[in-house]
């Protein structure tokens, strides 16, 4: 069986990435591993935790009706987002990463980040770049 | 039934996508466009445009063999092969596009080359980005 790494944050382009990759797993029967990393630390207020955590349950609760096998990792180790997912791709020797692409420019104009580079370039595997839908 | 685009070159980086296109089109019974991009006009010397053609004939076979309906597309029409991609996944409404990534540096060390950036932030599907093997 296959795993699928998927990036998630609690925004449009994580949520893109979320339904890619159920998606995926359901197509390919494979498992999949939700990967959240936060920062951590004194950057993280007490409100946005718990908002994260509260999503992280939906999430789990989605993926066990959808029947796909699944883990869900909040990592507060201080690590980039992009070093943790490559990492845990590498750890689970993942089929491919999903990852969620957003839009940044004030004009709505998308630029790819820095960590969606360096999942890109770093990633032991394939990459699939999903984009958050128009706001 | 839902149709793949990939961007080939004759290149590792090409043939990576190419496999892997090959590989979703199977899974997810597919139509794959291969889509070979070329500046053309006066850059385009005799020999080369030759070997292009020698090698877009294999993969017609390859793609018979796999029993893949398939459509190859060599253009030149002095168009960056980002636009051309993003052209031709627009028009057959692609599910998504598979582009490889090479290895630039003398180092070794892959960048993100623009035409890769442009067309992960310009396409209007999911990209799916794999790495050319190592040499």
């Amino acid at each position: 069986m296959g795993t699928i790494v998927v990036g998630y944050v609690p925004k449009p382009e994580g949520h893109a990435a979320l339904r890619r990759a159920l998606e995926e797993a359901t197509l390919r029967r494979a498992r999949l591993v939700v990967v959240n990393s936060q920062r951590g630390g004194r950057d993280v207020e007490g409100g946005a935790a718990a908002e994260v955590d509260v999503d992280l349950d939906g999430i789990r609760r989605r993926l066990d009706e959808a029947g796909i096998e699944h883990e869900v990792r909040h990592l507060v180790r201080g690590m980039d987002p992009a070093d943790d997912l490559v990492a845990v791709a590498e750890e689970v020797q993942a089929e491919f990463i999903v990852i969620g692409l957003r839009r940044r420019s004030p004009v709505g104009k998308l630029i790819l980040g820095s960590n969606a580079q360096r999942v890109l370039l770093d990633a032991p595997c394939p990459v699939l770049a999903v984009k958050a839908e128009e706001d």
